[in-house]
C-alpha cells in the first residue's frame, strides 16, 4: 500500500516535470530536461503523503510538491558547480556536460519555474517557500565558510545541515500540512519531524561518503575530505584525532587517493563510523517518535524508514 | 523638479538595499553589501517614476521597485561570472573579489530577497515579474548560445536583447502603471515603451564598449570581441565585413589587444559606429513617440533622455 502510493507519486510528478520546460533557447531547454528527469523526489513526496494521510485531493499537493522538487534541483545544480562534482543521479551534472555557465543558468531558470508554479498558491505557502530559499542559501554560504577552518563545533555543524538540508524537509512536511489544514501545533511537530530526518538524511549522507563505492552513490566521491568540507564523521574525528588528520594531510597531499584512503581507515579503526551510524541511528528515533501524537502516522513512519534505509 | 525626484528615488532605494540584509552568514552578507551598494538604479527609478506622475504614494511603488533592483543585481552578478567579468560600477565583481562559489551564491540569495519583498504584493505583480525573471535567463542562454555561432541574424540579435535588457525594462514600466492602476491600453503602451528603452539601452551599451574607455564604463572592457559576444555593431559587421573580421580573429589570435584594435578601428571606419548611432536615435525616438498618449509623459520624456545622454 504505502510502496504503490509512493510509485504513484513519483509517477505524478515525473510527468510534471517531463513538461515543465518545453520551448525556449536549447542551452535552458536541454540541461533542464537531463537535470529534471532523475532523483527520488523524496520531498514532494513527504508533502504528498501528509496530504493522502489527510484524504486531501492529491493534485492539490502536486502544485506546491513540484515547486518543493524543482528549488531542490536548483540548489543542487548551483551546489555541484560550486564543489565541483561531475556526477549526479549516475548522470553528469549539467557544467560537467555543458558549462558552468550553462549550470547556473539553468539553475536560476529551474528556480523560477519553481517560482512560477508557486504562484497559483496562497501568499502563507509563497512565504514559507521563501524562507526555505533563503535557508538553503545560508546553509551553502556556513559550507563555504567552514571549508577555510581547521575545525569547527558540533553546534556549528548542525546549524549548517539543519539550514542545508533540515529546512528544506521541515518545508516539505510543514506544506503537506498546510494543505491539510492542519492546526498550527501538529504543522510545528510536521516541521520538526521533517528537519530531524533532514538532518539523519544529511549525517547520512556525509557516512555514505567515506562507506559507499562511487557507483551507488551515483555523484562524484572524495571531495569531502579533498574540499575541507565539514561532515559530522571530520567534525567528529577532529575533536580527538585533529594531529593524525593533519598528518595525512600534509605528507600525502599530492597523492589525493592515499590520503583519502587513509583518511577512512582511520575513521573507521578510531570507531567514528560506529560513533556516526549510533547518532543517526538517535535522530530517526527522535524523528519517529514525535509524530506519535500525529493521526495516521504509519505513513510518517514508513517514509522514515525509507530514508534510513537508503544506500546511496 | 525631474532631477530632485530622481536624487530622491535613489536616496529611498539606497536605503532601503543599505538594510537589505544585515543579519546572515558573513560569506552572503559582505558580497551581498557590496553589490547592491552601487549603481543607477534606473529599473526602479522608471517605475517610481510613473507611480510619481500619477501621485500615488511613493513608498508604494518602493517595494516592487526594489524587487526589480534585486532583480537587476542578481542578474548582473550572475552574467558577471558567465561573462568573466571583473569589474562592474567600477568595483571589483563579487567573483573576482571572493569566488565563483561566493558570487553565484549571493545571486541567488539577492533573488530570494527580491522574493521575498514581493511577497507582500498582488499576485498579479507577482507574475509579470517572474516572468521577467524566466526572459532574463533566456536572453542570457540565447546569448551563449550565439557565441558559438560566426554570426547571428539582426531578427536573432533582437530577440536575445528583448529578453535580456528589453523585458526587464518593460516590466519596470508596467510595475510603475499597475501600481498606479491605469487601463490596460496604458500597461501596454508602458511595457512597449520599456522594452524600446531596453533595446536603445543594451544597443547603446554595445557602442560604449567600443568607443569607451575602461574607466568610465567601470567594468571590464575587451570581453565582447574576444568571447564572441553578439552586439549590434558585429552582427551589422558581419554583414558586409567578415572576412576582414575573421582575417583579424585568425591573424592575430594570439595578440588580444592588437586584435581588439583593429576590430574597433574596423567598425569606425566602416561606418558601422554611425550607422549603430543612427539606429540607437531612431529607437529613443520611436520610443518617446508612443508615450505621447499618456498624461504627464514629460517625466517619462526625460528618463528616456537621461538613458540617452549616459556616457557610462
Amino acid at each position: 500500500m504505502y510502496k504503490n502510493k509512493i510509485k504513484q507519486f513519483q509517477s505524478l510528478i515525473n510527468e510534471e516535470l517531463e513538461h515543465i520546460y518545453v520551448d525556449g533557447p536549447i542551452l535552458l531547454k536541454n540541461p533542464i530536461n537531463h537535470i529534471t528527469s532523475g532523483g527520488k523526489r523524496l520531498r514532494p513526496i513527504l508533502c504528498m503523503l501528509i496530504a493522502e494521510m489527510y484524504k486531501i485531493d492529491i493534485t492539490k499537493a502536486l502544485l506546491p510538491a513540484v515547486s518543493i522538487e524543482l528549488l531542490h534541483i536548483f540548489s543542487l545544480v548551483h551546489d555541484d558547480i560550486m564543489d565541483n562534482d561531475d556526477f549526479r543521479h549516475n548522470k553528469p551534472t549539467i557544467h560537467s556536460k555543458w558549462s558552468i555557465p550553462v549550470g547556473i543558468l539553468s539553475g536560476d531558470a529551474i528556480l523560477a519555474l519553481a517560482f512560477k508554479r508557486l504562484n497559483k498558491c496562497n501568499n502563507k505557502i509563497k512565504e514559507i517557500f521563501n524562507s526555505a530559499l533563503i535557508a538553503v542559501c545560508e546553509g551553502q554560504a556556513l559550507d563555504i565558510e567552514y571549508e577555510k577552518y581547521d575545525n569547527i563545533t558540533l553546534e556549528q555543524y548542525f546549524s549548517m545541515i539543519d539550514l542545508k538540508t533540515g529546512h528544506m524537509l521541515g518545508l516539505s512536511a510543514e506544506l503537506g500540512g498546510m494543505i491539510s489544514k492542519l492546526d498550527n501545533s501538529d504543522l510545528i511537530i510536521l516541521r520538526k519531524f521533517g528537519q530531524l530526518l533532514g538532518r539523519g538524511f544529511q549525517i547520512q549522507d556525509d557516512l555514505l561518503e567515506v562507506v559507499s563505492s562511487k557507483n551507488s552513490m551515483g555523484k562524484s566521491l572524495n571531495s569531502d575530505f579533498l574540499l575541507n568540507k565539514k561532515t559530522f564523521l571530520m567534525v567528529k574525528a577532529n575533536l580527538k584525532y585533529s594531529k593524525e588528520i593533519n598528518f595525512i594531510k600534509i605528507k600525502y597531499k599530492n597523492d589525493i587517493v592515499k590520503s583519502n584512503n587513509l583518511y577512512k581507515k582511520l575513521l573507521i579503526e578510531k570507531g567514528v563510523v560506529k560513533e556516526t551510524e549510533r547518532y543517526i541511528h538517535d535522530v530517526f528515533k527522535e524523528a519517529n517518535s514525535i509524530i506519535n501524537k500525529i493521526d495516521y502516522c504509519n505513513y510518517l513512519s514508513n517514509f522514515s524508514k525509507m530514508l534510513r534505509g537508503r544506500k546511496c
